[in-house]
């Protein structure tokens, strides 16, 4: 059916095959990205970029996504200088915005945001977050990320570690990994573990998934180790974060024992997950991770607004 | 004398040729608007849009309309990252802006503000709300709304409901509407009438007001029933404010005695003031309303940059 | 060794030659600063600006410089929609935004911030001041302006008044005049006096520099008054600084006895220190100098994104 005119609310919504399309386009879309060629094929196109809550490496990976294809922003960045301020429904600011440009990109703080918004608006709407929802674009690029180290994203092991209960990126990689078929080790502090309804879905869907307690035994063989942020809000007291935040942190020490080959993720931003050692070893995938960030919005970007990337 | 050059900070600045000439180009603009044609007109002009009060909708219709036509925005979103938090006058900081853009839009919390920056800018400056002083372009839609639903803003019967004391679209709506011609119905709460001077001043222009206490007799007859939005703050209590609120507000059953042709409008946001059920009717014209913000904005500044709108 | 892909933090980061380069180019820029010349250098060229303190004024200048000449913008003006505020250090931040742009302007409130930026990204970064550290490109357009008033940055005789010791801008520009062999006089109340450091690392480059307390004797035969704000904060209590601030005030009486072709300069936003009837003096040039950020900001983007100037 093309994805031109789409939202993309959740992973969900994007077919294996159009994830592959996805992913071939962003490919291409990386000498453009790093401003070696010029594109053009968003001239005269505007994208709402609409944060009613402060993401600044997701506005911006958007902003010049649209930018680098010759495409124009308007942006809302800040949530206190909207008119939600003034008690507007969020339909009715969607309906606003569906005016203004020819795309809307939308972070909120509430789960089901985006879905609502894509109801009501008459252009396309991709979710950029939406609380503990969805962030399907994150998802594409992680994908990203494994495909170009691994050249496929079949078979693989992949091992997610940190806060798998809150933690939006991992539930819907974890539906895409399962899509693909690779493998997954689940490993997380016990209240912070996968969401019954997730494994379930994950289950149905005939995903491989195992847990493991500890993390070097969860790194035997593992090609991916996709590290997320634990939140101190969601511990006790701060010594107990403390304990579990350091036996769960990823350093050198930590990868001696795995592959060669393995890369470590993270969505970033950081803060005590990987020790800055892991930096310069050839594990360290995050900074290529976010660096695709753009490639593969501006992949996404063409493909919703015209139906092809260049 | 044309509209090259000239700072538009009330609507009272404008004769009603000139405001003619704005409705005409802006209907030319609605193909630009919508991104089914591509403008060129203002290419390599660069636009101040400077928010000393946040206003989303105002701002993105702008910053769209600039760019629809190929123009540029430099902007200040955000009252709190600005010089004046440093104590500087407007009058530097306003000199400061024209020095950087070919045009400046100015939004600013004190009445007066824009009149005093257009004395000091020696760019054209278009007001976009000072305080309770004027906010000439939301008329200018306001009437583009009318003049499309309508063929002329010449003998219609407008009812303007609730804050028309504070409610600075009203004050420069009814002295559009007295140019024009057309008859003002105001229904307000009593603490909420039109200030005596705005009521003098439409008097002195010969225009033809009356005031009516019961909604369901003034819309008999309506074209255009223009509600605006009633502030909590102007009240004693919250009880007071859910009485009469609840009073003025505007649902089907309002509807049902008005003629089928009639016209809902309201500046926008809303929050109370009209029913949900009533954006299904062919009444509802407050969305159609905020999305000729921007055609009418590109007319606008394509005749004040350039003298002439494609 | 030219301009291209360097960094830009400290103004002695540049010699003498290539600060002459920029003041050129920068003459060259002002008709497209204007707007009436069109500049294409920078079309496709990405510039990120980092504003994590905000600064409206050098902000908006860059921006302008950028879009005048084609180029586009990607921009954090907001420090709290940061990623910082999630706990990411500054490097983690700066590799994510080199993956963005063509090259980055960071205002950041921590002194050396800038450096270390220079060190983790593979763009330029162009620091647009950092704490009490450095604002090199304030310098830059500081002696556009007196370049452009005496055709030379040599054998002048420049004021130097009020907060001397906190006032980044006034140590790069002491640094800038000692190379050009411009003599300096020093006019400060007692606790905002010149840091030492300062004073002898001018006098290791030779620098002609003396102190005089009477602001009446330091302008004779002075060329230019260059003010800076003193700030509350650095003083005991409102009265003492009402009394120095009102000491230390540039009013048409104090420049009575300069020669007649005298400029006064002020980085600006100002708040008391230049009485607003010295502004219609031909004395006043600190709004040319205001004005002046745009093209010289054009030279520097010019010269450091693609290696020459139009």
């Amino acid at each position: 059916m093309g994805l031109k005119g789409r939202d993309v609310i959740s992973i969900r919504d994007l077919a294996r095959e159009e994830i592959d399309e996805l992913l071939a386009a962003a490919r291409r879309m990386i000498p453009y990205a790093e401003g070696r060629k010029r594109g053009h094929a968003l001239e005269d196109q505007i994208l709402v970029l609409a944060f009613f809550e402060p993401s600044t490496r997701t506005r911006l990976s958007f902003d010049t996504a649209m930018q680098r294809l010759g495409g124009r922003c308007v942006t809302i960045a800040d949530p206190g200088s909207s008119s939600i301020r003034k008690g507007e429904s969020l339909s009715d600011t969607v309906r606003m915005l569906s005016a203004y440009g020819d795309a809307i990109v939308l972070r909120h703080p509430n789960e089901g945001a985006a879905r609502l918004a894509a109801t009501v608006s008459d252009r396309p709407v991709i979710n950029a977050g939406d609380g503990a929802g969805q962030h399907p674009t994150q998802t594409l690029l992680d994908l990203a990320t494994m495909q170009e180290a691994f050249g496929t994203l079949s078979g693989l092991k992949v091992v997610l570690l940190g806060d798998l209960r809150f933690g939006r990126t991992v539930h819907s990689l974890a539906h895409a990994l399962a899509l693909f078929g690779s493998q997954m080790v689940l490993v997380s502090p016990p209240q912070l573990r996968l969401p019954e309804e997730v494994r379930e879905q994950l289950d149905h869907a005939g995903a491989k998934v195992e847990e493991e307690e500890q993390l070097h035994r969860a790194l035997r063989d593992a090609d991916v180790l996709y590290v997320t942020r634990m939140q101190r809000e969601r511990f006790g007291d701060d010594l107990e974060f403390a304990r579990i935040a350091d036996s769960y942190r990823v350093d050198t020490n930590v990868l001696a024992a795995a592959k060669s080959r393995l890369i470590v993720l993270h969505p970033l931003p950081r803060t005590v997950e990987i020790a800055p050692e892991v930096d310069g070893t050839p594990h360290a995938a995050y900074f290529r991770q976010a660096s695709l960030a753009v490639p593969v919005r501006m992949a996404l970007l063409s493909l919703i607004l015209t139906g092809k990337a260049p």
